[in-house]
């Protein structure tokens, strides 16, 4: 679908019109506070942290003058009503993974992560160097927000399981919590996926409602205790290899805010992804240690069922390729992958193997 | 070498201790202006925008109340000259690499890169997440300077030679530019190792001064011209996996600065890491095909080289390992750079080389 018919079918269509109706409240004495609502309960571990970080920077930022206001969800909305809320002015902003929208539309899967898509390097490299800001600015345009990237969780594990996974076959009728087009690829390995928010997953897997799941990485899911409930955890995923958090602003509220104000939510925004992505990689490796001490085994996936994951990757994507605006995002991130591997896989790739080599490490 | 005999044996010693008495200007109407000194000829790729960026974001986060006015070498002082002129207060603040100033305190090496270490990601884990921003600090104080990052180069190339290395040997009398403690390695191997100032590099190289050089990475080395003079380019390193490039401010200056102007210059610091590295990364594919368009024969070391730059590395680090601070900051970093990784190699990774497998890239 193309962005014109979008607007027409969407639910949202009709309410980001009416949202340009509601007046973004005025400077009060110099001073603005943004109302942020969140997909994160609060004190979930590398998700809430970003948005506390951005709700900090920002006050550091401005000196005062610019103040975010963090709503977790139920406080406002529900974790994965932000959006909407957003988009028709009821929140200023949210802190949450676009990916969760990519039923409003496809292409925000990208502002998240895709199928064997870009690391988080990889993936900042396209949206501040290789057109991905503007593009993501597109897609707000239709929705009436203005999109900014504010966190990443880093290469997101391939997830918990009750039992190991052998083959391809062995997803066949699994119940999995898996988002954004990651779940849409087990859909076509027969199983049964669903979008659960973060805070109620932890329940799930335990009454037996999800087979497995698969969450961030060691330190979140050490922090939901997932453990306690699964044994078998797979360290690497084809699905989020990068996910970066996104802070989208309601367009109105945007336009009106100053440039300096402007200046410290960008700024503010890759600070946090600098200093957040990395306390999580700082703390990922202890956290993995724990787990093993608890009892978890971690595995990989063997070459034949990530040869399915590939397949089934490249027909998901392949089905999103009648929106016109989806097959322009694709296009402008796969350009910028494949420009940015040709150099990393031979410096830091390459790299790396000989440390391991060399070292072990 | 401890502190105390660095401070009673350093040229610096004096000089740090004099700077305190240096009373550093005052807010002039709630406005301030630094004067920073770089080791970066305008216009370089990658190093001075790293700098430029610097001066921007920060004018644009403090809304103008707080500027950077930038002084390329020669303007003020020499480009191997800024941290005696940051130290001394004859300048504010410096853009460099701290390598260049090992001669100083050889524990400067770990702000820039050190042979087998961190990449980007992982330098930056441990400087906010790790215990290294306190160890710059301590550092900062012997020489009367608080450090900050602010740029990364990503993995830097093996570097520029005009005849391959088929073996360590070759190394034997090779006039080669590297600094740092890559240098030392190299020096190690036989090579006649020499620091020359980035904007001397082209000439020394054309002269036949130098037989072969590292600089940063085919962004970097293409606007050089590198590729006129030398046709063979090694693609990975072992000397600099990911270099931080820095900000130095003299400790006086930094305590009389606003609360306000000290975030702005922390997380300006930051946001220039994540936008330059991310800058450098998307641009550095591009600029290799054009490269290899000119003739320019990409190449990797062989295991053998690999392992010789690897006993060779052992060796340099541990002779540094009398003076307590270089002890303590190694002891820290490697740590770090051990959980880090630990995590990392299982998940990035694992994902990326499933990526090259599955895909080609």
């Amino acid at each position: 679908m193309d962005r014109r018919s979008f607007l027409k079918t969407s639910a949202l269509g009709g309410t980001a019109a009416a949202a340009t109706t509601l007046a973004a409240p005025a400077y009060a004495q110099g001073k603005r506070t943004l109302t942020m609502v969140t997909s994160w309960p609060r004190g979930f571990a590398v998700l809430d942290d970003a948005a506390t970080y951005l709700e900090n920077f920002v006050s550091e930022l401005s000196d005062g003058s610019l103040t975010i206001e963090k709503k977790a969800p139920g406080e406002l909305v529900g974790a994965l009503e932000v959006f909407d809320a957003v988009s028709s002015g009821q929140a200023d902003m949210y802190h949450s993974a676009d990916y969760y929208f990519i039923g409003q539309h496809p292409g925000y899967a990208y502002f998240t992560a895709v199928p064997f898509g870009g690391t988080a390097q990889e993936v900042t490299n396209w949206y501040h160097h290789g057109g991905g800001e503007e593009l993501h600015d597109e897609l707000g345009q239709i929705f009436n927000m203005k999109g900014l990237l504010a966190g990443n969780s880093g290469s997101q594990s391939g997830g918990w399981f009750r039992k190991e996974i052998n083959s391809a076959d062995d997803f066949n009728g699994l119940k999995f919590r898996m988002p954004g087009l990651g779940g849409k690829v087990l859909g076509k390995l027969g199983a049964s996926v669903q979008n659960i928010p973060g805070g109620e997953l932890y329940q799930a897997l335990s009454s037996g409602a999800l087979d497995g799941l698969e969450w961030v990485g060691p330190m979140a899911d050490e922090r939901a205790g997932f453990q306690e409930v699964a044994k078998v955890y797979y360290t690497a995923g084809f699905h989020e290899p990068g996910s970066a958090l996104a802070a989208n602003v309601n367009l109105d509220v945007w336009n009106e805010l100053s440039d300096h104000h402007k200046a410290v939510l960008r700024y503010a925004s890759m600070a946090v992804t600098h200093y957040q992505l990395a306390e999580t990689l700082a703390n990922n490796g202890a956290a993995l240690a724990r787990l093993q001490a608890q009892g978890v085994k971690t595995l990989q996936f063997s070459d034949d069922v990530w040869d399915a994951f590939g397949r089934a990757s490249a027909e998901v994507m392949d089905e999103n390729m009648g929106d016109e605006l989806f097959a322009k995002i694709r296009g402008s991130f796969e350009t910028s992958l494949a420009n940015s591997a040709s150099w990393i896989n031979k410096s830091d790739g390459f790299y790396v193997q000989q440390r391991v080599r060399v070292l072990g490490q």
